[in-house]
């Protein structure tokens, strides 16, 4: 009964096996394994997208900052939702990656609406050399609050975005769960719509620790591979991280792994429905925002269940008072996992 | 016949092994799984230092970049070789993360001798605030010329730093290889010698990629924390650089390993002497440093042997000319390979 | 009639004064001429602080982001106003100068509130290592729309700010503008009231380019001289700053200057409200905020006038249609000037 | 008898007039003023250089800083003289406004060779991505030790950064010293030579604290801008830095100050050696090196002589121990002034 996170599910078995094959003889370091070569062509085939510039990075932080410092100048602002996981919860990894750019809230709620966005851009850039300059937008696809971006929302947001001519970066950390809840094509999601630079996910969706990112336009891929060395994320023993993008898209096990994360959602979920739970936001991928009574809380956590309890505390003495729960679940999560966590409600 | 570096070797058996007994279900996340907890132990019992604090990173230029921002000031510079990994091989990470903070290199050779080393602290920090004001020491273990700073050595310059108040950090990528070099104790060559905190490599000696930071004095613990979140150098899945590290320390596999590599570079010497090598630098740990003609460059390059031509170039008309060789042995090298090798000679 | 910026106006005759009585002969640089004695002196008995650090720099947007920086480790976050200073019109200095530092906008209007500031302060800082951490407070005095804090406003701000342990800064651009304002000592207005840092300015209140820092608590003084330096804002020829200041603070020229500006705002004020402007905000020190109709405005500016259309725009066809003006008074602005002004009415 | 440094001096009264006259009424503020349209067409005619992007700032530091971190990424490095100002005496203010870029310090003395350059910027940039990338060459003119370089050896110079690509920037602190010194063209001495940006002081040749930047390449000039207003040096009352300028381009005051400054050091140098004393440095443009007895050193300082004692030490028991002095003639010194320091020798 863990639902904490995504990010503390175990490494999907195939994605094990890739490193263990891997784990043969020597391989030039630093990128330059042939594991890699191979990786590239599948995510450019992924991504249909054969120009494009492709590297991997251990932590979906270093994609996302990595990715902005190389698309922000340090004098421009970033355009991201209020509850960004780039705001709330990299430590200000962006402002030290871009050398002190801002990052702009857009008013609203977790998902961007494009009047927001358009209205915050517009709002900044016009003091002249004063203030701030407009830079680039970031998606978070899933969204914080488990929310889902349509193709046509991406491409309005994106297309607000163009016409302020700043590009726009996607922050994938959950890039596998968005797709298969979208049922579109990886190109569909992101430069079909209008997305310049992808943080692909990998590590919450069963890898250890890997995300590529993807620049589309392959400009300034020297500069993303200076700044990643320098940010000291280019790993010596490159080829483990290859492997596990290897095993990950393999088979389409990356899609498969999210259908089984989305689908083991959907059912919590419905079970949650029916035993009276509230719902904050629907359940579009593979996150569950609900509220039930405290009394069931403290049975689950007396039962060892693992999860945020997202709004209200545990302590207290209404019984019946609805506490919010924030519940993720990864790959890993089973129909009797969410069966036992019912069955304390 | 792959000498290029020890960064290019496999993963060792046992390591993987202790990758997959961590991947069971799921674990608390950023440093926060059990297995850290026992790792955290373990480190501190090799060092004798139950205070320290202890975190792990991925990368060596992390590990290094990470306990210098947090030694130095922005406007403080650090005293190094000026043959050192953090000048010459990290894209100027240190300066990156400390925010700008300047190298001095000590004049001389690959390694700084206390004399130069006080000399340039006292050259630096005299003009009031119009220059860089004196920051900390960085001594690097094994030295990147294959030299291993005996304790004495290492005490002369932590004295020679403390003299003027100065901490300082020990770059230890190869640190095992230098501890079964001079036979002492952890301990021994860190603090009790006057360093106040350790990149501790297991990467270039058998991990996939990880490295700990040990601090001993741990004031600066939470500071330390928050860079390296913003840095994104903080795992998600941190069980698995927790379980790198369980694997490289028990039964002193560490130290087996590097004993293994440090025989395997002596053998190959002794080789080489025989065939007639001239050594640039003396064979101290597991680096090779040594000249042989370029007919013999030549065949080995013809059969698939990888290593750096160190000086001159393979490109010329005089096969005697004789050309630098770097080799480095990680522990999986075998005395086939070794055997191999001569044989071209 | 120019009332765009109180930066516009020219230097007063007694600084010029000032300026050309120091220049004489040679003088030691680097702020160790015997006029910056003392100015510091002054100071320090201006703010009955004689343990003070005092400091000049040239602009008040230094004199910001050094404080700031001095305040705040690159991690966490700076609590301003929305429409701050710091945060609209320094093109990120503070970002920059903190090495990349937030800035969290504290919800609601020009003013911060105690009680929306606490909310901001315990809303930051709950994350752990993933969040930005909680630091200093800025003040903005007089606010960017004229508004003054009353000494007892500053106290609850300071008592919020210090319940959660963080230090406050205040930009006191318009220093001398709110302190006759509020007819208080400057102890009360800043350290008395719970404030560690100000930026004392004097450019906008008829100097050519100066501004004080004080550090009440002297401990980072040495930090600071440093940052100053780093950012090259340490004059060699620091006696024509050290002059300026201490023609501005001689015979209360401060005071008086900041009276005149205030005064003529006032006169200003009444007039408008006389001819029908509506105000958006009250007119509390030399700044004016209110509406009149496009066809006055264009008379204005067709005589020449110089002042920023605040709200709407000269270009319509409804002449009756009411447009913002900000309208600033520096301490040159006439009786004549005024009613020149209203005479386009 | 000040002869400590030529910042010390003070404002040419030409100067003052420009700032007394400038001081009337209102004007727009941050470099809208219309004397920095003069001074920018001047500038320009001064150069040569009609599409010259032109800036002012206030201190030296600020325009080297602020021109290099125009001219070099954060991952390059800035090829100067081990005794370059910006590399010992602007307390990493190069670092701090590049974003962390390295110095490398071209071995050899005061003046670099080309040669030494070419070795220099040979020996970086060969690492890929692990080392740091060829940035811009920084030449002082006049140099640290008082030297000026030919338009021959700037040229060399020129020619070596631009076989690697790489561009120039002129450190001229003491430009107009070095040009009278030369007796050649402000275009001959730079882009005519294939210097990119000049920092022009004016500050230690008679201003007050003026600085202005040149870019013959105006690409960069609005990220120049945007750097200067994010460093805090973009002044409100900029018309005061402007009128500086005019002051001191009018009638062309600046090559005649630093004629007089020159011939004062020409002048105190041959007094010097008709005295004895040793030269270690040969006397070009305003500064004086040169050694006599510890005894007359003493006379001097009794006598309240100011000059820094560059080698030994004023305390020591031989009267006849040679101590190297530096002496700095500004455009103030008088014949007077030069007859009474030798006659205590």
């Amino acid at each position: 009964m863990f639902f904490a996170s995504d990010n503390a599910g175990p490494v999907h078995p195939q994605i094990m096996d890739a490193l263990a094959k891997a784990n043969n003889g020597h391989a030039m370091p630093y990128g330059a394994d042939t594991i890699m070569d191979e990786v590239r062509t599948q995510i450019r085939e992924v991504f249909e997208a054969p120009a494009a510039a492709v590297y991997l990075v251990a932590t979906g932080t270093a994609a996302n900052a990595l990715s902005l410092a190389t698309l922000a100048d340090p004098w421009q602002t970033v355009f991201c939702s209020p509850v960004a996981h780039i705001h709330e919860d990299e430590c200000s990894a962006p402002e030290f990656y871009t050398g002190g750019a801002k990052l702009t809230l857009v008013p609203g709620g977790d998902k961007m609406t494009p009047d927001a966005l358009a209205a915050s851009i517009s709002g900044e850039g016009t003091r002249g050399v004063h203030g701030p300059q407009r830079g680039p937008v970031s998606i978070t696809q899933v969204t914080e609050r488990g929310g889902v971006y349509t193709v046509a929302e991406i491409e309005a947001l994106c297309d607000a975005a163009k016409s302020f001519d700043v590009p726009v970066h996607l922050d994938g950390a959950r890039f596998a769960n968005a797709l298969v809840a979208l049922e579109c094509s990886p190109a569909e999601m992101t430069w079909k719509a209008g997305v310049d630079a992808v943080s692909f996910g990998a590590t919450k969706n069963g890898a250890m620790g890997v995300e590529a990112v993807v620049l589309f336009d392959a400009d300034k891929a020297w500069e993303f591979e200076l700044r990643r060395k320098r940010g000291a994320h280019l790993f010596s023993k490159h080829r483990y991280l290859s492997a596990q993008m290897q095993g990950y898209l393999a088979d389409d096990l990356w899609l498969a792994s999210a259908r089984k994360a989305n689908d083991a959602a959907r059912a919590l979920s419905t079970g949650l429905a029916a035993k009276g739970a509230e719902f904050m936001h629907p359940t579009e991928a593979n996150m569950i925002f609900c509220a039930f009574p405290r009394s069931v809380h403290q049975r689950l956590h007396d039962a060892g269940a693992k999860y945020y309890v997202w709004s209200g505390s545990l302590e207290g003495d209404d019984p019946e008072e609805m506490l919010g729960a924030r519940l993720v679940c990864d790959w890993s999560v089973t129909e009797a996992d969410i069966a036992t966590f019912l069955s304390h409600f």
